[in-house]
């Protein structure tokens, strides 16, 4: 049966990539990557190190090596593009213990622009349950690249981006760390997936997973001494990676490879690794664009809760006895503003957070019974708002905040969904703050994970959207599951209102959390002064305004938030034409510049229509940009209409200054377009 | 505001009991117990150790002290009696920290049966959320008394009961640890609730909780210097022993004190320590007697399971294709046997085991996905066998194996519940054999108690009884949720399927898990040899035939099964007649003679009827019971049918000699009656 150690090698379809997979002469299996002639991996270990039992991760001997290749396309439900191809060679080899009469698989799929592989673990006699202790998978790489990084953490990715060396990672991990409502850190030199890495040579190189499913979340533990990235997962409150069970697998490890940082950008490899939609109709799903009573209450102009009272028990409490505090943001008569908003600029929603009882005390306590998602305040009449949104063509969003009480939460699943089908919500963000219940487990964890999927199946058979804010970063499971419309699992625009985001935050997101998915990142603050609404908060928005609107096109979202005020908005109204005008669904997209941390310029065309709307992000140094319109079809006249920082523009000192000027393109056209520091720029592009 | 420190005293409405309660110098509360002039508890410690706070041990000065007299009646839904006096004197002693500015309560009751005391937690502002790391409570016993115990341990109390001194315990915990599917012992000299205990002198001290909701469970650590019973709470998977946010209180820590043993069986203090229902509807509660498509399956002679697979995915398995074990008792025509029987004897209802998917592989696995609560096997036909069921009268009882995956029996409850009142289940019997999901959670932690209560609170929203196995042991709570009809949380019958229970475990329970409320014992086993009906089980019922009908009077339970097959039963008739007879409830209950580990004698009123019924269980020894029949009514005959251990009867060797006669019984007549060793003897005692 067994043969002996030999090297496999695949190369992908374009020849640029080669893959080597080895057994060490201990049976210890490997694998190599080179690009373009120069390596990317070096020799890496693979396996996984099992409790109780001996691991997978030497003593194998090679049994098979199966080679196919796949030229094929798909249409995604919602996306950046009307087709995605999906072009890979696959490598499968079966790995047998003789010591323990197991057997592995290790799938590697080897595309144009990069690596993905998995473990499989096939229905066997000797492996059935098992519990991993860690997976030890390593991506070795060729040197002290550049990286973006975010401190590896179990709970959180709401932590500012860091751009240095690997060799600094350890020296900057500690004031890198800032405060999170529920963090664990495990390393000095751990960070988190998707990480964005820059060889000095000038290649770009991607590391993250894709379909993470009845698994836990995969972290990287740097060896900054040998620059090897140490696959790090989540454990349980028993300190175990992951129970298992044959057959299964792991989630897809990607690679996603190039020398155009462009190319990064436009990889459908994480979606691609995912399994095609398991819904049979899908047409319930569709993107969102959306306001929200949400902001005012992340500045603090107003609150979530009905009224100021601490330590209150949901079962005992009588809403219609207490004293409103007179700041509460989610009262009808406000609500219907935001609908009349939404209505009148062809928004298709309106979220509403703080519509229901428990926001005096949901945070930090462990609480468990701390929401329950069917009770609304007594200012809020949910059937009325719900009547006259509808009557005026808009969904209301609803919002669930668990505190990460997941028992809480999923004992009041079921009716929860229920009120939504009998008021018409058809979309609900969620929301996992704080430390999760049961104590012990975390928010990237098996258990946690399993949750977050529990909660989108449960929710499409109630033909509901779902938007979940501090679960798991995505790894493209939106393919599989299309109403998980929307995650946040980074720093978003509410962290403007706690102290800010770097200038260069939305030049890096692209290339970090977004990899995995789409993020509901909530741009379009024009009052960018936060003591505007509430003088007590100093905090700014390191943006300016023409940049808020270059968001809506540079960070990909079916579902697009405009996030500030309509009291804001109605005083730009000739910016906000932008956001009206921006689709949140898109038939093709050109990244026309990129650079991670610098700037990203992106030209997408509108879903069914022949019109493109660019966006340009760029960093606190400001820039001049420079793009083609040859994407535009040859020959066709279009109308361009540029909203461009103003004279004088700043993120910090001049954010409001903004130009909104006209002129007809065709697919000749070259543009030259200055952007302020922390600006940028958005163009509607719209056939004459 | 602060008074010094000064001792309280109160006594109990007979004057045989005094409590004092006292402030240490450095104001730490103490309390002690005096029985008849004797000290019960010497100078215990009372409090809590917090957690990331100053602990609520000390620094305290008593700010109030309030009395209360209680005397009044209530009915219970079921019971042992028909009327419960509660009759107590209180005294509330409210402490304060003046260094935090909190407040906590101890409430004691002080009833002619002993002493109840819990902790309360006013909402005050210094003290909302809080996190116990250890309950201070402290029993200081008098001396090294005689004990009653099981080992300390937070998953299970299947342990066969120790008797021993408590300086005996250390010596004897590591052979008393015998295994368990879910086992986690804490302490060389921890021990479980309810503890019996005997003092040379002949008191007998019962040490328990009472209402134990929201909270972890107690268990007592013995420090065997000085035989003080501290406090031992069940942690949860961060290790601490609960989280708790005021107002809240503490269960009640109780201590049943008599002179006579017969006065610990038929102390109602647990009860009365417990809130009056919340249910304005009881009339769906009914207590049950049923037949079970189960023993044959814990002798070996059938199977759970339909097939005999391992490492299945039950999402995945298509069990029409599968071949069937072909000892799969859970069929339709099998069951239509059992529910032939139980019509045939006027039984109310068969529990069917096995009869839902999953069984090949459920077991020690931690497996999350284990059962679905509503996909029977191919050849159960649900719908025709509660068809035919109900035509005859006759109720099926759903059965629900959580295999302690606590999340996937909480997604599946409702549709559980729903597809029983479809098919109209009224009662469920549900287990949770095996380590709690998620892991680092106990059986008795807080987590898992209130799952239980929700498990309960939900089924009475469908008017479906629970007899819950492998859950936390009862603490009375079946007064407020009167559908919690059954609990296991001992070692019951099925034991003697798996090598035996000691012959004098019936002697015993009723004085300890019995204390804390009903238990399903399952008796009723005529065929006591196992290799009966599987040859290679060598196991035996350490019981006589005649002492099994005895335990229908003596272990009292609103919900009794006759567990052996009706073959069996077929084959003794005139013996079966006593279980076709007896009640389940009861309107009253005289112990005529009890003394723990030696023997028990108990008589009750059938409920609404002049009859009684008699029931005696003695220990390994044998011996001859002497009764007096003056419970019955003056000047009344009645017909006594008495079955009885028969010549030369003995446990092991000679279990199935028994003789049954009849004779005619005034309140004047007395009765000797012998038992054989692990013998006993039932009488039914009709009015002519």
């Amino acid at each position: 049966m067994a043969t002996l150690a030999r090297a496999e090698e695949l190369q992908s379809p374009d020849k640029q990539f080669t893959l080597s997979v080895n057994l060490t002469p201990d049976g210890a299996p490997t694998y190599s990557l080179v690009y373009k002639g120069k390596p990317v991996l070096k020799t890496s270990q693979l396996g996984l190190e099992l409790k109780n039992t001996p691991s997978l991760t030497n003593g194998f001997v090679q049994t098979s090596a199966v080679r196919k290749s796949i030229d094929e396309s798909w249409n995604p439900v919602w996306g950046e593009v009307k087709t995605i191809r999906n072009h890979y060679n696959e490598l499968a080899v079966t790995l047998t213990q003789p010591a323990t009469k197991r057997v592995m698989l290790v799938r590697f799929r080897l595309f144009d622009d990069g690596l993905g592989f998995r473990y499989e673990f096939p229905r066997q006699p000797e492996l059935g349950y098992f519990v991993v202790k860690e997976e030890k998978t390593q991506f070795a790489l060729a040197g002290d690249h550049k990286a973006f990084w975010l401190p590896g953490d179990y709970d959180t990715q709401e932590y500012s981006t860091v751009t240095s060396n690997l060799s600094q990672v350890r020296g900057l991990m500690k004031q890198s760390v800032t405060d999170n409502a529920s963090q664990h850190t495990f390393s000095p030199t751990g960070v988190q997936t998707p990480l964005m890495l820059k060889r000095p040579d000038g290649v770009y190189i991607n590391i993250h997973e894709a379909a993470l499913i009845d698994y836990s979340t995969l972290s990287l533990d740097l060896d900054d001494q040998n620059f090897i990235l140490n696959a790090h997962l989540t454990p349980d409150a028993e300190g175990n990676k992951g129970n298992l069970q044959t057959p299964s697998t792991s989630p897809w490890r990607t690679v996603i490879v190039s020398d155009r940082a462009g190319a990064i950008l436009e990889s459908k490899m994480v979606l691609n690794l995912n399994e095609p939609t398991k819904y049979k109709d899908t047409s319930w799903i569709k993107p969102v664009k959306y306001v929200g009573v949400w902001w005012e209450m992340i500045t603090g102009k107003s609150s979530w809760s009905y009224t100021d009272m601490e330590n209150i028990k949901l079962d005992s409490i009588d809403y219609s006895k207490v004293k409103p505090n007179g700041t509460h943001a989610a009262n009808t008569a406000h609500v219907k503003e935001y609908i009349d908003f939404a209505a009148q600029h062809k928004l298709d929603a309106v979220l509403v957070e703080g519509w229901n009882t428990g926001w005096e005390d949901w945070f930090g306590k462990h609480k468990e019974y701390v929401f329950d998602f069917v009770t609304p305040y007594p200012d809020f009449d949910i059937e009325e708002l719900n009547r006259y949104a509808h009557a005026k063509g808009v969904n209301i969003i609803m919002h669930h905040e668990t505190s990460g009480s997941s028992r809480n939460y999923e004992r009041f699943m079921e009716p929860a969904y229920q009120l939504m089908n009998k008021y018409g919500y058809n979309a609900v963000k969620s929301g996992y703050v704080g430390d999760i219940l049961p104590l012990g487990e975390y928010h990237y964890g098996q258990w946690m994970n399993n949750h977050y999927l529990y909660a989108i199946t449960e929710a499409a058979k109630h033909r509901i959207m779902v938007n979940a804010h501090e679960a798991v970063r995505p790894t493209g499971l939106a393919r599989t599951y299309p109403n998980l419309i929307g995650n946040e699992a980074a720093r978003g625009t509410e962290y403007e209102a706690f102290g800010g985001n770097n200038a260069d935050h939305t030049t890096i997101l692209p290339f970090t959390r977004l990899i995995g998915g789409p993020m509901d990142y909530t741009p379009g603050i024009f009052q960018t002064r936060i003591s505007a609404y509430n003088p007590k908060n100093t905090s700014f928005v390191h943006s300016t305004l023409a940049r808020q609107l270059a968001l809506y096109v540079t960070m990909y979202s079916p579902l697009q938030m405009a996030a500030d005020l309509p009291e804001t908005y109605n005083k730009f109204l000739d910016a906000f034409q932008f956001i009206e005008d921006v689709p949140v669904d898109w038939d093709d997209t050109h990244v026309l510049e990129a650079e991670p941390g610098d700037y990203i310029t992106i030209a997408r065309k509108g879903k069914g229509t022949g019109n493109w709307f660019v966006g340009s992000t760029c960093d606190e140094q400001g820039r001049t940009s420079t793009i083609k319109f040859d994407f535009l079809k040859p020959g066709k006249k279009y109308e361009a209409t540029i909203y461009a920082d103003g004279k004088g523009a700043h993120y910090e000192t001049n954010p409001q200054a903004y130009a909104i000027r006209k002129l007809t393109v065709t697919s000749k056209s070259k543009l030259s377009q200055y952007c302020a520091p922390g600006g940028g720029y958005a163009i509607s592009v719209v056939e004459k």
